[in-house]
């Protein structure tokens, strides 16, 4: 028995709350993933399945489509902001209630109030979202029961302030490195300096025009930036050697060889002596055209954004599901001490996802 | 009375085993300061003033021209090579045996066996070179009593392995800090990149000719290098700032002013934020030409060689008097495990001096 009971018949504002006020930092969610996996599982239309602190519910109506909707269970660590506190001007306050217990809320109202939707549902709450990549829930199901994700269409219920983000950009991390020959900086025509070796890499990176690609209506940005530098044995001595940090974000038109690719032609003439990829992970396309995320954007209304960052969508693009982050919640307050979420907002859009799997 | 008495009537390879025996790691040069005051002292031609553990020597025959005879009476640390030990070759091991017992050997033979030289003498036994410059006992000699180092030409007998090295190289660190605006870097566009902002900089030094002025008949060869770089703020975060920390090694012909003049005038254009003089020490002019280094010269023979790095003849040079490295000891061994001098050196170079002196 979870030491705290979910009550599903709460409205989506009063579940939020509920949800933040079940603390369930990263690392801790256990109790949360039991108290929804009880929760679920006392409806007969869901069949619930449970890998660690993951918990994923799915009907099983035999529609031609499926369509998920996911959402992570973990929050950051707690900043004197819990427990919640609604104001007079229809603000939730706390931990988690933009990132994103508004969303599991949502999820949770979804599996609970929509017996028989008109696409097959599957619900995935997961956790370590906010850690370490290799900890992430989403990943550890996807690789021991990747049947469980199967679907036509994703909605991560990430905070989006109600508005559809498509798809997300790519980042590789990339370090250049430059070498020289030492010596005493008193005599340094005796050696070779590796950091003025670095000049046409600067030069590069300053002159680099980003692309903006189009896809599936959405505008992309990319772009290339030394995220760091570094060089320098002592002050009286040619350094053998300098580092730049590389970080490529780039549009999911583009894979991920094709990313590692562009990078080397970029730099192909610079002098580079090591090229070392540190951390990649591949974008995702927005899939807006598949007639699953079409219904979607139409029931939701307004037009998609591009995500620029990297999100979970990335995981179900792996997997061949289109996928897009919709939520109530405001990303500028994410993470902060003052993280808070708009009543109106979490109304707004569960009527929005209920319009769209009911109509 | 000082624990350990010196000999002076031994010769110089001898006297300077017995040196190298007499420990005296900088910071730990009293007893030595004491027994080389008391076996001065023991001499009638010869004044002897003391200020710490520096002890100052002077003939007082009332030539028109003085002759400063400078060294260093601390050592690196011991590596496991004292006692010295004298091989089959003729090879003195031990530390200090180069840099620069041999030379204080020297100072200490003049001194004793040349009670009428043909010019004034002056003879400077100092402590803390080998450490912070702050801590230098010449430099607290010059500052407490000028007069004591008053001359015409100065000779420091540090390792030049038996060649005349004239003047020194002034050194100036600068940073060079380029300023930008912090973004994430998946939206790079909202911030401006410090590190791209740091490529004039690069591309400045990487095309630097340095120059090679050629004074009082030696070719000085200055150099401008990067000897550290850094920037970054963490691997997703566009950063706002990057130092490159700039050595300038330039000839003895161009004054400090000069030279900071000089850095700022090479970066004027390169987008520099904040340029900041880290550290800085002057030149020192050769002085070849003033009559007492031109018989000098004749008598030792050979022709002069620059000397690039930095070195104690700059602190004479601030006081207006020229001054050359002329010792036995040969500098590629100073200060390593392997620290030996060539017998055949110190006796060269005792036997070129005493010719200078006496003749």
């Amino acid at each position: 028995m979870p030491e705290t009971v979910l009550d599903l018949t709460l409205d989506a504002p009063a579940l939020t709350a509920a949800l933040v006020d079940f603390r369930s930092v990263s690392g801790e969610e256990k109790p949360l993933a039991d108290a929804i996996e009880q929760a679920l599982r006392a409806f007969p239309h869901l069949t619930v399945d449970r890998h660690g602190n993951n918990v994923v519910a799915r009907t099983n109506l035999g529609h031609t489509e499926r369509v998920v909707l996911a959402g992570h269970i973990d929050t950051v660590p707690i900043a004197d902001n819990v427990p919640s506190r609604l104001d007079d001007n229809g603000i939730l306050w706390g931990c988690g209630t933009s990132d994103m217990k508004s969303g599991v809320a949502l999820q949770l109202r979804m599996a609970a109030t929509v017996p028989e939707p008109n696409r097959d549902l599957t619900f995935v709450f997961y956790d370590n979202e906010e850690v370490a990549a290799h900890l992430n829930g989403l990943g550890h199901v996807a690789e021991a029961h990747p049947e469980w994700l199967r679907g036509d269409f994703a909605i991560l219920l990430e905070p989006s302030y109600g508005e559809v983000e498509g798809g997300c950009q790519g980042t590789l991390r990339v370090h250049l490195r430059t070498t020289g020959e030492r010596a005493h900086s008193a005599r340094s025509w005796m050696g070779s300096n590796a950091i003025h070796a670095a000049a046409p890499i600067l030069a590069r990176l300053a002159a680099y025009e980003p692309r903006r690609p189009v896809i599936d209506g959405l505008e992309y940005h990319e772009g290339l930036n030394a995220v760091g530098i570094e060089g320098g044995v002592a002050t009286n001595v040619i350094p053998d050697a300098c580092t730049v940090v590389v970080n490529y974000r780039y549009a999911p038109d583009r894979s991920e060889e094709e990313a590692v690719a562009h990078v080397r032609e970029v730099f192909a003439d610079c002098g580079v002596a090591e090229f070392v990829v540190d951390d990649h992970t591949g974008g995702a396309l927005p899939g807006l055209s598949h007639p699953a995320a079409a219904a979607f954007m139409e029931a939701v209304g307004g037009s998609a954004r591009p995500k620029f960052g990297w999100t979970d969508v990335s995981r179900f693009s792996a997997l061949g599901i289109p996928a897009v982050n919709y939520g109530p919640g405001d990303p500028l307050y994410a993470h902060k001490r003052d993280e808070h979420v708009e009543v109106d907002k979490i109304v707004h859009c569960e009527q929005r996802l209920r319009d769209w799997l009911t109509s």
